[in-house]
């Protein structure tokens, strides 16, 4: 399904020129991936993975780019980009943006365990430790700016009682700064369809074009939010705790974050709400997404509203 | 044999908060090499090789470590050093400098077969191209100045015959000048125990500590001289043909590297006939070497010296 630009096998052979991975033999288009086209490029030094960029420009792609090579440097399970005779990780191919990065072995879950979510949380630690000595520096383009502006934008279109929680939402949020929180690069999207896994181990974090420097926390947030939620749209307690603590068995939460907790899990459940509220009443032309459901989000948010106890 | 430096389990896991590689698992000295020592680590992230440097220094490390971390990202198969927490490829660990790389699955081979001398020539090929874009710089310390001093000392040690070869290849080789030849970054010592192989693919080009910036003619005729050697120090037509057929898969030679070609094969001969010499008569104290035969070289080059045809 998700194919949208195709290469050919001679295409392929004459852009792998560029680089110094061998020669080709097996040219694979994977089945999975919304956002990019994804092929499977297997030569006689080993498998990789072929990225075509249906969205972002090539001049947008080195900071993502880069990120990964540091973090993969670094020991961070992650893809690592591969340099072509240029030294450049990018360049077109079929019209597009593209890039070869190192395959893994692993797999998302759908229903992660306690040990799983605790692995995830420590892989993030690291992940945020190993990001202090990347150069690098990325805006996030949907931090508090972007949700205020798209919250009025969605505001017409909703039911008054959700519209009334969402306006409240974003002026608690507005009320309150979290500049004095440690912050460097995040993944801004650590979905458990964006973690690899072979049984409790990473294989590795992989989608990394939200990735920017924000507050550590909020990506930590972010994670609790999406890896120890249940069908219910409840957060689990086990799952929450155990991710939380593999965290910080690698990166102890400062006092001031703990206080800041309750808000960075409401920030970070309002920031994908208000996405999902965008994807549903302004779909983008031409965009091949499936729009995800806003309420889960909706519902994650009253929880944490509610919720006394976050597992710190 | 090879662990000369001992590490305790408390002592790498307290050396490992400097990484971002998860919790210590295992420790496994690595019972081969000659010069270093070798530990397989295996972290909650992966099996990585320690290597605590016994002659070289911290400051001398760089170049090396860099170059290797180039080539890998170049998908060039060679073991990735790991980044720590400063940034750094090596440190203090034991009292010796110490460095973690990533490892490879595949291991040498005495007897190699001429599908595994092209896949050598193809990689050291690809290994010279993604050479060119590496800004490091390092003088082989072992080059024609080098060889030139050490003859001179080891002359009186030798009989007759031998001392008279010697003097005249050494004056041959310097009444030629190979600087317009393509130079780059050269491995200098890929010797059968340099490359590990998983059947017909190279898994890794490692050892790099002879690593320079020379010609890339050499380092061919260095493999070739290796590879090609059977055990009566003949060059095997099949194998030679093989790892040169290799290589100009991906980089032809030029009209005056295919000249030059004869006087190369001679030259890598009388390297290694020198250093052999000189580890024989002249044994480092506390060095903990085992001297290879010099005889082997020497019949190389009488070969070599009567040999007309050159697989090219």
């Amino acid at each position: 399904m998700s194919v949208y630009t195709t290469v050919s096998h001679d295409q392929m052979q004459e852009w792998l020129k560029r680089y110094t991975l061998g020669q080709l033999l097996d040219l694979q288009g994977i089945a999975s991936g919304i956002t990019n086209t994804n092929y499977f490029v297997t030569t006689t030094h080993g498998r990789y993975v072929l990225t075509l960029f249906e969205a972002l420009k090539l001049q947008e792609l080195p900071y993502y780019l880069t990120l990964m090579s540091h973090l993969a440097r670094h020991g961070v399970a992650c893809p690592a980009p591969v340099a072509d005779n240029t030294d450049q990780f990018a360049s077109m191919l079929a019209g597009k943006p593209a890039c070869l990065v190192s395959c893994l072995d692993g797999a998302d879950v759908a229903q992660p365990t306690p040990a799983q979510c605790r692995a995830v949380g420590e892989m993030l630690a690291q992940m945020h430790i190993a990001g202090a000595t990347f150069p690098g520096k990325m805006a996030n383009p949907r931090g508090p700016r972007w949700w205020s502006e798209t919250a009025r934008q969605v505001h017409p279109h909703m039911d008054e009682d959700s519209a009334a929680l969402l306006r409240e939402e974003v002026q608690f949020q507005d009320s309150h700064r979290f500049d004095h929180l440690p912050s460097g690069v995040i993944h801004a999207d650590l979905f458990r369809d964006n973690v690899l896994l072979n049984g409790d181990r990473i294989a590795g974090f992989i989608d990394f074009y939200y990735a920017c420097n924000d507050i550590l926390l909020y990506d930590l947030a972010i994670a609790v939010n999406d890896w120890a939620r249940n069908d219910e749209h409840n957060i689990d307690d086990e799952r929450a705790a155990a991710l939380l603590s593999g965290y910080q068995s690698e990166r102890k939460l400062t006092s001031e974050e703990k206080k800041a907790w309750p808000l960075m899990l409401r920030a970070a459940a309002l920031r994908f709400w208000v996405s999902r509220l965008q994807d549903m009443y302004f779909p983008m032309s031409g965009e091949m997404t499936y729009t995800k459901d806003p309420g889960v989000f909706q519902a994650v948010l009253k929880r944490h509203r509610l919720q006394q106890h976050h597992w710190l």
